[in-house]
């Protein structure tokens, strides 16, 4: 595949600009003083729907032809990327089509068609929801956006850094967490297009080390089990955004749960504000790594701040 | 008394200034759907230290004279205000005297260390309290601060609504919460001083109406009972404070325990930040009185982010 240009990610922050919020970036002195670093927090967990992934879900829709936008888009997904899309295509005044497993929780289905999105609920299995996301597609010419593994969507995730390092133009690092790979391979774009020499990093949890085994092996792996508390990074790399996160990502750190749970502490107690677990990670790797990331600037994506606030992993 | 002019307010503000942050201001077109009206949250959560007590803590630390500051400051609280007097008296080289209670929380004992506070610990009472810190005081001469009853505290207090009125001038309201009353009076003066017309409100928890009470009828009442989830709130209004409040406070509005909680939730899950529920409380205001503040544009006072995760209100 060819690596997008710059021109590319310069085009999809035109496109999207009217459909997004540019977020800001706070810092802490505090957290500086423990990681001995100056840490940039660019906080995506204030952006619309409350995660990045609404660049990525906006771009995508903004990509489409005229004639494809009137059959509307369509994902399945019980996470972000759903609400996303649902609120992408609100936005464009085009459908949304959203599977959701019967498993998905109540208040994430509510979410969805609080954005008008239209939700078709599957069985509970990967086989089920793409069955169910198939037929619909063949009734209704739906576009298929998918989450991380897809061009526009990888583009429209590397805005966020595009904005960081627009604000502090400096950095020596931009470190993001890793799931599926679309904000991974998105930021490590913005940052070789953008950056005066600015690497780019993620953290990942080591109970779903799968991009950390790709990085190291040159083939996407894939993980046995899924237990994390950083449930937005259960997903695994694709083709598509695999061959830019090799080229271009300096490494993956690897954190424990406990770890990700200390970070997400510090996070809501020092810098108020409520971040998922998944935003966490990339903190936690920082914070793990004091002597690589000594007196350096870095920057850090908050990836979102969507939890469950009856159900947090605090002590 | 002679009600503080609007020199010094603007004395004030120029003498904290660089001891202060100046907090953003944050919105949430979905909160604003819900209370139809337009609001705007001065983020004190995002103060130093975590709430607005910074505001008059470095003020009263900053009237002292050459010769009082040598002899350092003093305070009893467990709360915000011990705090706020340990890090404005850090900032300012100065020495602080705190003097907290054996019941108090562990980890407020340790905040107030971190901030250099040298802390004596008493009995339970506030009886116990006072003849510690009388005895202080006549040990080492240092000068007693009170977080809400003290002209130059509700000086400080005033100036986050002064920075408010300046980034929304149109304001025809501003509302807090209020406990002991130095938050209120402070933002009273600057909306008399810096507001187009602009208002001044409080909400107050049903469960110590203290403040409701005393606006009714012209006098201090006081609370048989602290039974509130918004703990800053359980103190009295002050000789100093209620004077202000009386002459320029518009009304009081009274919130139940599940509408401070249900406004607390709104925040957290809506703007992704951390707020005390005593911030919540004048939230919790403006949604239960929507026919009053009805598309008027609202100014809110996020008093403060201090809160235990270990120990949240939410089912």
């Amino acid at each position: 595949m060819t690596i997008p240009t710059k021109q590319d990610l310069i085009g999809t922050y035109g496109q999207i600009a009217p459909f997004i919020h540019r977020t800001p970036v706070f810092t802490s002195s505090l957290i500086d003083h423990l990681a001995a670093a100056q840490l940039y927090f660019k906080c995506e967990n204030l952006q619309k729907m409350g995660a990045f992934k609404m660049r990525g879900a906006a771009n995508a829709v903004a990509s489409l032809t005229t004639d494809k936008k009137k059959q509307g888009v369509i994902t399945h997904s019980s996470g972000n990327f759903a609400q996303a899309v649902a609120l992408a295509a609100k936005e464009a005044k085009i459908k949304a089509y959203i599977v959701m497993p019967n498993t998905a929780p109540k208040v994430k289905v509510a979410a969805v068609k609080s954005y008008g999105g239209i939700v078709t609920i599957s069985g509970p299995t990967l086989q089920d929801r793409e069955a169910t996301t198939n037929a619909l597609i063949k009734q209704t010419g739906a576009s298929f956006l998918h989450p991380s593994n897809q061009i526009e969507v990888i583009l429209g995730q590397g805005t966020a850094a595009m904005e960081l390092l627009e604000d502090h133009p400096d950095l020596s690092a931009v470190i993001t967490p890793v799931g599926g790979g679309g904000l991974l391979a998105g930021t490590a774009l913005a940052c070789h297009y953008f950056g005066k020499q600015c690497k780019s990093y993620a953290g990942e949890p080591a109970n779903v080390d799968d991009a950390y085994r790709s990085l190291k092996s040159g083939k996407i792996e894939t993980n046995k089990t899924a237990n994390t508390v950083a449930d937005g990074l259960k997903t695994q790399l694709g083709d598509v955004n695999f061959p830019i996160i090799k080229n271009l990502v300096s490494d993956i750190f690897l954190v424990s749960e406990s770890e990700i749970i200390a970070a997400m502490r510090l996070i809501w107690e020092r810098m108020k504000l409520v971040v998922e677990p998944s935003s966490a990670v990339a903190l936690a790797a920082v914070l793990k790594n004091k002597t690589y990331f000594k007196d350096k600037k870095v920057g850090i994506i908050i990836s979102g701040g969507n939890v469950d606030l009856s159900n947090l992993p605090f002590n």
